[in-house]
This record gives C-alpha cells, sequence and structure tokens, in this order.
C-alpha cells in the first residue's frame, strides 16, 4: 500500500535539505536503477508499474502510471522509481588524474560531466561545497547512471589543493593552447571553474598552469565554451595518448 | 502601455506553432540581445527594467522586475527580454565542415553544440525536420547568442545526404577509432544521431565510414557520451590542427 505520505517523501527529496536529512535520493528508470541496484549503493524502495522487471526485489511496490507519475520529477518517466541510500564517499585516488569543479551550478552540466569523466577512466570528482548536489534529481538523470561507480567528494578545493602534492592544472581564457602544449598527465588535477565567472582567482593562484581550448577566430564569438563541452575536449586531448 | 495582450503574446512564444505563425521568437539577457542587435536578426519589440542600457531603441517598453518575470522564461531572469523577427536561411556553404543533426530532441544540447560549432569556426548546422527548433527558448538560451551567427537549416536529412557530392563522416559506437583514424577534414558532412537511439540505420548506410570515441574500459560503463559532449572531442580532434 501506498500511502499519500510515500508520495510527499519522494516529492520532498527533490530538496538537498530533504534529502541530507534522511540520508537517502531518488532513481529513475529501469537502466540507471539497474546500474545503481549493481554498484556500491543500497536500494530502500522501489515503485514498479510493471515489478516482473526487478525480480526477487523486497520494498517493491506495484502502482499504477497515473500514481508514478504523481511521484516523478520526469515529464514522461519510466516505470520505475527507487529510493536508494547515500554512501560514504572513498578515499580520493591521487595516483590518476582528479577532475576538480569549483561552484559549478547547473545540474545537467554536473551530471554531464560526471558520465565524460568515467568515459575517459576519471574516477574521483572532487567539488567545491557551493557546487550543486550530485544526489539532485538532474544530475542524476544526466549522468545516465555514472554517479553509482564516479566517486564524488564535496570538500573545500581551495584548502585540498594548497595540501594537493602533484601538478595542479587550471583552464582559463588566457591559458596554454591545449593543443600545442602536449600535454598528457597520469596524475595530477584538472580545475574548471564556475560556468558564468571560470576559475576564481583565488584558486588560479594555485594552479601550476592553465590550459585553454583555442577559438578559431580569436576575436570573435562565442566567448565561452559550455563547462561540460571544455571538459569534453580537454579530457579528449589529454586520453586521446593509449585509448 | 504593456497590455495583457502582450504578456500573453510572449507567453505564447513557448510554443513553436505560435513562434512559426508570428515568425518571432523571443531572447531574453543583456548579452544575447546584444548579439542578436548586431546580427542579421531584425528586432521587434524589447521590453527592459532598466531603458538606460540599450539606447536610441525605438520599441523599447519599460516594465517593473515583477511584469517581467511574468514574461520570462527563466526563474532568475535578467532585465530585458526582447522579440525577433525570423530571418531568412542562408544557403548552405558546402566548401566547409557541416555538421548535421538527425533527430536531435534535447534543446539544451542543440544549444550547447551551435556554441560549440561557432566556436571552432563552423559556419553551418543542418538538422533533420524531426529535430528540436532552433528558435526554442532553451535553445537560445544554451546557444549564447551563437544563434544569432551560425546557419541552422532544417531539411530532408536523408535526402540532403544522397544528394550530398562530398566525405559523409558518421558517429557511432561502432566506426574508427577518433584518435586513430587522423581524419582531418576541411570540406565534407560530420552527422550526429538522436540521444537515445544514435544514427538511423537508413543515414548509416550513406555515410562513408563512422567516428568512434573510444572508452577508457571498453567493456564498462556507461554505454555512451551525452551527444553534445561527443561532438565537442570528435569536433576538437577534428580542428586541433592548425589552431
Amino acid at each position: 500500500m501506498v500511502t499519500k505520505k510515500d508520495i510527499k517523501f519522494i516529492n520532498n527529496l527533490k530538496q538537498k535539505k530533504f534529502r541530507y536529512l534522511n540520508n537517502c535520493f531518488i532513481v529513475e528508470g529501469k537502466k540507471s536503477i539497474t546500474e545503481f541496484i549493481n554498484s556500491d549503493f543500497k536500494i530502500i524502495k522501489l515503485y514498479s508499474v510493471d515489478c516482473s522487471f526487478f525480480k526477487n526485489m523486497t520494498n517493491q511496490f506495484e502502482i499504477d502510471y497515473k500514481l508514478l507519475k504523481k511521484m516523478s520529477f520526469l515529464n514522461n518517466p519510466d516505470d520505475h522509481i527507487a529510493i536508494f541510500q547515500f554512501k560514504k564517499t572513498k578515499p580520493i585516488e591521487d595516483n590518476n588524474l582528479i577532475i576538480a569543479l569549483e561552484s559549478i551550478r547547473d545540474p545537467g552540466n554536473l551530471g554531464t560531466i560526471i558520465r565524460t569523466c568515467e568515459w575517459f577512466g576519471v574516477k574521483d570528482v572532487v567539488c567545491s561545497l557551493d557546487s550543486v548536489d550530485c544526489y539532485n534529481q538532474k544530475v542524476i538523470q544526466s549522468a545516465m547512471g555514472s554517479i553509482s561507480r564516479v566517486n564524488i567528494t564535496y570538500l573545500n578545493l581551495k584548502d585540498y589543493l594548497k595540501s594537493f602534492n602533484s601538478v595542479i592544472i587550471g583552464t582559463s581564457l588566457s591559458g596554454k593552447n591545449l593543443y600545442d602544449s602536449n600535454i598528457k598527465p597520469n596524475k595530477g588535477i584538472l580545475i574548471f571553474g564556475n560556468e558564468a565567472n571560470g576559475l576564481s582567482r583565488e584558486l588560479l593562484k594555485l594552479t601550476n598552469f592553465n590550459l585553454t581550448i583555442p577559438k578559431f577566430n580569436l576575436n570573435s564569438f562565442p566567448e565561452s565554451l559550455n563547462i561540460a563541452s571544455s571538459l569534453s575536449i580537454i579530457l579528449g586531448e589529454i586520453k586521446s595518448n593509449g585509448l
């Protein structure tokens, strides 16, 4: 039996405060739920229009699509909504290339970035404390399951970089030409700044050098690239050796 | 004087049908409006909280922020909303590299793609007829002004490719390794498929060859990359010579 209280609980999980108060978050859709089930995350509840897809699940509730639509964050939801428990973040593996994000705001961007990071074998993404929450439903949705496998750590980025003992690479509009520099670090940290403002001066002071994606027409538009696009281009170039 | 009818007119411009019936669309924010004014697009009306920014504009109306919020598609709108007239599409320049999109659905993806295309000097983006409309407010917003300069043509993509007389490059999960192939075409067409399904079989039959972005761990997740990320990586690699 699904009560009004259950529906309200799920709807409240849109709010970060409520997620952290209850230590859980929502995953929607067959594919993503399957990937989270097969990861370290523990499922708490599953609501399904058709219970035959996820078999032998405890805490699975069959509901009709109308009710599922009331619970969902999507306009055209898939047949399943699950609640998963938060898990503990693992220690950061600093013998690999780490991606750092400063004050990232857009959930779609964060999700896309995490998906691209996993594609290129990045294990750790670290985010400044004021970045959008990775358990936000739009992040989960655009990351397409990658949140279940990439280790995401929220921390004081300035303090972390100050004590970081490998190469710190920034990204800016006035750094070294990505394609000239032939930089293919296997370890170190690569930092991307906020969507509107780029990296803060504070963090730029801590980088060993900065990379720039050259523009076809230097004096012309657009002024910048989307952050997820920039990361894709830079990671693609850095990882192109040996793939 | 701004009437209820004016507000309703703007709100209706969210709908594609209404935009094409009235030959016009909405641009929000100082930066994007300035870029559209400086392009071939003709401004019809401008609503501003502060008229001192855009000076000597005919058809500018000063409104309060509360009213602007009623008109805006954004949660936190900038101080200006403008209506621009559609313009005629220019002929496609087929002596450059053209980007083609089949059945692209997500407006944020299309906007990001157009922004990245402009960054790398692509002049023409062609879209299949069932693709999301480039005058959709979310496309305009994520393209950050690039819609005002990149030439976007909606056409029957299959017919267009059949009569295309240069190299046709597809993108798929089982093509040539992007980094092995050393392909840097100055002209031709590069096609990306729908977000969920990739390129259709029909179009794959028409390509000379397909490119794949290699994955760090072939047998593992994620299954695919976001389309705007894929385009960024492939364009970045193709254009990396001479930038």
